[in-house]
């Protein structure tokens, strides 16, 4: 049986908590639910991991060479800033879907580009919590491509 | 029922015989078809729509106002120049849900920038026809959300 | 009796039902129908034409050459993009003056910019309805001017 | 009886003798007269006042808060760099036309970008001494909305 | 026998009425003339189309792919700003040589940038209707290298 | 006994009946009084001034290099554009601290930069009148630390 | 009786043996001691804390939700690039005052620019440890208008 | 005889107190004997008026069309932000020689740019107080050749 | 007899065996026997010459003055960065056809712009040992509408 | 015996086992021993560490203040965007040998600049493992220049 | 006696015939005569030079080290591209003053910028060949001050 | 044995006499003398060549891709602007290796962007003239990892 890896960078802990016009009132371990829920009925096990450390990020990319089949990762604010997370995407060869909650193109200019998409496979925004169970259809049917 | 506009930018009825590298071989036809299908499952009606013509594209999204709940749009290279379909999107007051084929991040630099995407519901980007029926799925997650 | 070509952009047509809080509740017909009437009373004809493709916005200035003795178009969206309106406006040689409902100077940044400013007589913006007015009296001046 | 500031910002004191080829051969004078007239005509009275000095301005436009229901401003040369003058009219709270002699929008680069624009009603730019007139056409518009 | 679309973009149409000074006064049927005539010479058809809508270009250059062995094409001022046109040149795989009458690195900045001359075989740029004619010999060249 | 003068720029005299939202409804008035009673219990005299006139704002800081120990200055809009003021700074040898009741930081863009902040020990902003008592307390500082 | 977090970033450390013609002598525990100090005067209590790592900073941030009132924070360099922080410091919901010892804007060009400083109260920058007494100052007025 | 007007901008009354290392030890009325002295050898009267003002420069500009046969100006820091005495020159349509005690091109990058230099007939910058000889070298030279 | 000059810019020595899969594998020889075969044919003598040194270039350009009807340049890297160059043509006031092997708007960025092009009749690029053939070709042209 | 800290950074823990045709098949723990036997050879002892945390990074280099001579720095992803490892190194006082595998000019323009090079002795990229041992070998010109 | 290096950068020998509207009609033996008559009035030598190539003139600046006070130096197109004149210059250690005869800020763009600038003395520009007297002027001031 | 092209561009003949506070008081002779025999040491001979002129150095490349293995450049000030030597290298197709005496990193903006590091195998700079020897060093592994 595959096994996704479903990887929350910074802030995502507070979710539900946060500017929730923004970004609705689920918190993460809904999203995490739900997700693991989709998995089974689709035959993957999902395992969810969140950090604030840019490093603990690409630590777990790293270990998640040995055992994932993909990823879905919503990278929250290193979106944008890092370029040592797209050198560990590029690093593991793990097929990437990034995922946003929000729609970043339609916020504030600084968070239009993002550093690791173009090491994604692709890229979903704007959907809420949708987003992720979108992104796990998507890395998914990529999955089935490759295999 | 729900009726959806499924509508096609520049170029894409060459699709599956244009730069398959890039784009795939699936036929437009195929999407279509692909499209139509999965909203019948879902219970909603898909009328597709190709036009190279950008005024043909406004014109039919002042048309759909009448009669769609929502849109999935593949803008093609309109995405990053049009600022007249951009002010269509905001006047219909309609959803959009913006797909692209191949990951738009990942491509030459004026490709990165989308005009839409700040009106759109989101975007999603990278996963081959799968897109369309990801954006598919995104649209009525959204209707599902509003009504 | 002098000619006056009354020619508008892209969405337009939806004037009225589009946003009210930007641009007022006012239709394309009624503006329209100001306008003629002024021109009547002001001794000119006012002929208006829309439509959401930059290609028939060329035409219709081209054949107005034969026509026209000035035009008060509002070029919409096509205003920050369209270098073949511009190159249109050259060619005819007719003097046009460029109107907008809305402030654009108090918009968007990518709104700010005029590609069709350089080659209009002037430009007026910010006034809603009564730009189209404002436009009628300020050709009309040109016009004197040149005859 | 309303009462119209007609504020004119630097050089415009020489004109009729600056650069005709650019902004014609009528002077401040006559400009004042023709503005005044137009104004007994509908009912309102002008008050003209030019300064060389921004700070002279801003004290005018200060000032007038206390009998002025609008104010037509041609800012000259601090159109482009004064954001003390932005500040001014916001801090009036009185609505301001901004008005130019010459199309500043065909003009040197640094001419195209108004500071003040964002922060008034609405800009009229190009038709020589008739920018004048049709302010003050706009302005009484815009008081009579608000009226 | 081999078959060469000459395709001109918008405002070509009024090519002789239009600016002689920047482009001459020989109209758009004398060039068709003169480069059909050359194409009999060498043994080549040459097929005109015209149009000032972007989407009737993309059209006519998805419809050569089945009878063209070449495109001369002066894309007018679509040539800055087309994204969708150049996406149309990559997608039929047809030899495109640009054609420009003046010399558009000698005009304004915004026309300094071609979008599709990445995309076609060469750029020819300033040499009045001659430039049509080089262009012709340019793509015989190509087309000769091919077969 | 130490002197400090405390300068205001460009439309503060409006304090207090200009766009309370953004700088509260304490007037200059008020903020002058609180600033000159905290003098008063640290020991020096506050000598305010206020202008909008940027050649008045030069003249007091000239001025004061006689009299004065050290400056708090708000200038307002000239902060972002008066090189002049920025030379007038350097030129007295007068330790200057900044101040703004605003947060320019989360303004507008034209408001992130100060051209005064490079010759200023140092920069408050954001706490509304509290700007200016901390600026006093952080002048104090810096005449203790050179006496 | 009120809790205020006393944040400090990257290398500060090692103030005190740091670069001291740029940040002083003082070293991070005097200064502690000093906010400690006057904190217990105006009936607050301070608790400190510092980190070298990014991560570390949004935990510490996130956990004094439950406890803190308030924030006095300098980040050192991830002041001018860390999104994550700002997004930790919008999540949190609390007020926080940006701090720095030096006058970043007279420093290098990319030190001009806060990332943070748009979500904060506010920004006090270039008085040595001063600038920690009154950011303590500054937030305490923030929690007395709230409270 | 020819009158030229000896016109300085802002901060440079304090000439010769103001940063020797930069501008020397020369006192403005130093310079003022200097230039008059020399002109009484070349047969010309040297006036010479200084403002801190920028609008009194513009005054002073206008007022000198009737008396001055050219001027040599040091517009100091108003060289780099004002379009005001740039469009005065141009009004004024006397010869002007713009001086610079300084090398403002070995400056800081804002100080590289003239706002006036392109409307004046030549820029002197970098040789003290001899760059007001020279420039007074230069305006005869100038005058000349009108006369 | 007309005699045109052939000049090549740096590098193009190695033609032929530099970078065969951008510039072909015809060696400059046979380029130059090309173009003056095809000028005996036209009855126009070529000259051709091939310099590394900017200075050596210039030298020539000035020679030509004297005997030459035209110039046919391709000036290779030189064409992106030498002002020299510019200088030198306007200054022999020779009429000048710029070519390039290569398509040099579908290389690098800092390829796509050159110097040299406004001050130019035209610009051929593209079509590699043909581009001198139709460079030729373009200059005869030329020439024939000034005789 | 002098001491020298290897720090490597994010990702390079991975290397061999990462995009191979980039940095080669070689294992940081091959790379630590060819530095360290060198080090060995020229009488000095090597301290390997790698961490992917910036926090971590920065950490180490805090603590080597008190045993090393020295540092060669790697420092991936982290060269482009870090200004806290940079104030890192200015705080520590150390001489850093900036080294990188690949040369970052060839590569994609993000990578281009660095951060830590103006705070570094100098930089050596480009030449796969033997840019540690050129590091090494700087390093130790370095100590000897300085002791 | 003094010596002085009259240096002109390239295309400089077709003084007087080129561009008389820009330059005049002076040719460079004039200017050298002129400039050298001066000299002799003044006590000093001046050693003329002109060259194409911009290795021969940092050569002959090398030679100049040991024969010349001082430099008068037209860079003509190398002033905006000329790094290595720029170098040539600060390692002679001889004082530079640049000349220019037109205005080079009142021309395009690229020629506003002087890479030389910084590293002279002073700049003249826009007197035509006066500006080599008030160059020889301005060096003779600098020698006397360093004498 | 192998031959290695020593190569110094322009103003390096001066080394030692220029700026010793950046370039240190070694010589040219020194450093060539220095290489030459570290040479030896490895069993290769070095042949160094310098040039103040663009085109020499590129004649000298052209002219070693008939006995040199490989070069070791310094290429000075046109390492920031010379596409045509970056040409040259690409023509010659022998690997270079670019060094620097200072760190061009730690200098002027222009000078942390080299041209010619894209095309180089690696670039070392800021060692003084270690950098050489440690250039050889890096040519020569590049060397035998080709035979």
């Amino acid at each position: 049986m595959n096994t996704i890896l479903l990887l929350h960078g910074p802030n995502l802990n507070l979710l539900g908590t946060r500017e929730p016009h923004v970004y609705g009132s689920t918190t993460l371990v809904d999203i995490n639910a739900k997700v693991i829920t989709m998995g089974k009925e689709r035959g993957v096990e999902v395992v969810p991991f969140q950090s604030n450390h840019e490093g603990a990020l690409i630590d777990k990319l790293h270990e998640a060479r040995s055992w994932a089949a993909g990823v879905v990762f919503n990278p929250g604010a290193y979106t944008h800033t890092s370029i040592a997370l797209r050198d560990a995407i590029t690093s593991t060869g793990l097929p990437v879907v990034e995922v946003h909650l929000s729609n970043i193109h339609a916020r504030e200019e600084f968070r239009h580009k993002s550093m690791l998409a173009p090491v994604c496979v692709g890229q979903i925004s704007g959907f809420g919590w949708r987003s992720y169970l979108l992104g796990l259809e998507a890395i998914l049917g990529v999955i089935e491509v490759k295999s």
